[in-house]
C-alpha cells in the first residue's frame, strides 16, 4: 500500500509516518519508483504498536525507539525483552532517607523476595522502587502499610504465573516478544485502573454503614 | 523547635521549608518574637508527607498543595480522600480509536466492572484508562491480553478489600486521611515494583527448560 493508504488504515498522519522512519521507529518502505513507496501489512502492525507505547506506555520516541532496535534484534529472547521493557518504563526512584535507613530498606525488601521464594537479579528496576518505599513507610511510621507489601507481593506472584504463561502459548515468537512488550507498556496501566476501580468501590462499601464523619 | 531543627529533623533544608510554607503546603509556624518561629511535631510529620508525595509520587508541588487543602478541609471523609487522591496521581488518558471503538470499549469496562461486582460512580480515573487499553488490546487484535483484565480485575479487588480494612483500622480520622493519601500515592508504586520483580522471577523459570531461542 502507499503511504495513504496507511495512514488511513492507522490514523496516523503521512508526515507523522515519515518521521517516525526518519527517528529509526518504523522501517523504511519499498521504494517500487522515484517518487513512490510501497507499504506491508507489517508497517500497520508496526504503526499500531508504536502510537500504544507512546499515547498509553507514556514513553519517548527515544526510548520506543530503543526497544524497538531489541525487538528487531537477532538474538532476541522473551526473557531478555521483559528486561529491556521494564527498563524503559521503569521511572528512576530518588534515593531517600539516610544510608543506614537504605540499607535497612534493603534488607527488609530482600526478605521479602525471599519469603515469596523468588529469584531476580541485583539490575532489576524493582529494587530501587521497593527500597524507596520501604523508606517512606518506616520514616512516616506506618508499620500497617508496610504489612500490605506482601499482599501487593502475593497478588504479584499470581498474577506473573498468569501473564507468563499467556505469553508462553503465543505460536511465534514475534508474537511472544510484543505481547512482552504490551503487557509491559499496559498491564501496569491496567492495574492500576483496576485498582482506583475497586478502591472506590470497596470504600463506598467501608463507608456505608459508618457516621459521616468517616 | 526552630527552622534550623525541623530541617535537621526532617532532612528538608531551611530554604525549602520556606518556600513550602509560602506555597502552601506547610502551614506556618508561630511567631513567638520578631524574627524567630516555632515548629510543632505535627509541621515534622507534614514536611514527611509532603517529601513522600513529591518524591515517590512524582506528583508537582500544585498537587500536593490541591491534596494537602483538601486533607486539612473540615468535612474531609476517607472516602472523599479518595477520590482526591486517585484524581492526583492519575495521568489523563488519551483517546483512542474511533467513536464506535471507543463505544464498545466502554460496554465491555462496564461488563467487566458489573462482574466482580463493582460499585462505582462515572468520575472514576479508572473509566479512562481502562477503555483506552481495551481499544490499544482490539486495535492490535490481542484478545490474549485482554482476557489477563478479569485477572487484574480479581486481584485488584482482593487487595482493596485488603487495603481498605488497613485504613479503618486506624484509631484516629488524621491516620486515616494520611493513610488513605499514601496508600494512593505509594501503593501503585510498590505494586509496579513487586510486578517487576514477580515477573522477572517467573519469566526465568519459564525461560530455563526451554532453548535459548524463546
Amino acid at each position: 500500500m502507499r503511504i495513504g493508504e496507511l495512514a488511513r488504515h492507522t490514523g496516523v498522519p503521512a508526515p507523522t509516518i515519515k518521521y517516525y522512519t526518519r527517528e529509526g521507529l518504523l522501517p523504511p518502505g519499498e521504494r517500487t519508483s522515484p517518487n513512490q513507496v510501497r507499504y506491508a501489512g507489517s508497517h500497520v502492525r508496526r504503526l499500531k504498536l508504536i502510537r500504544a507505547m507512546l499515547e498509553v506506555g507514556g514513553m519517548s520516541v527515544a526510548t520506543v525507539r530503543d526497544v524497538l532496535a531489541q525487538v528487531d534484534a537477532p538474538g532476541r529472547t522473551v526473557h531478555g525483552m521483559l528486561g529491556v521493557a521494564q527498563s524503559a518504563v521503569s521511572r528512576s526512584a530518588t534515593e531517600r532517607g539516610t544510608e543506614e535507613e537504605r540499607r535497612q530498606a534493603e534488607r527488609e525488601a530482600a526478605e521479602l523476595v525471599r519469603r515469596h521464594g523468588w529469584d531476580v537479579k541485583p539490575e532489576n528496576p524493582g529494587w530501587p522502587a521497593l527500597v524507596q518505599i520501604i523508606v517512606t513507610y518506616r520514616d512516616l511510621d506506618r508499620g500497617d502499610l508496610l504489612a500490605l507489601l506482601d499482599e501487593y507481593a502475593a497478588a504479584a506472584g499470581r498474577l506473573a504465573q498468569v501473564e507468563l504463561a499467556t505469553v508462553a502459548d503465543v505460536p511465534t515468537v514475534d508474537g511472544m516478544v510484543e505481547g512482552v512488550v504490551l503487557g509491559t507498556v499496559l498491564g501496569d496501566a491496567a492495574m492500576s485502573a483496576m485498582r482506583r476501580i475497586a478502591q472506590e468501590s470497596a470504600s463506598s462499601r467501608f463507608a456505608r454503614p459508618r457516621t459521616q464523619s468517616v
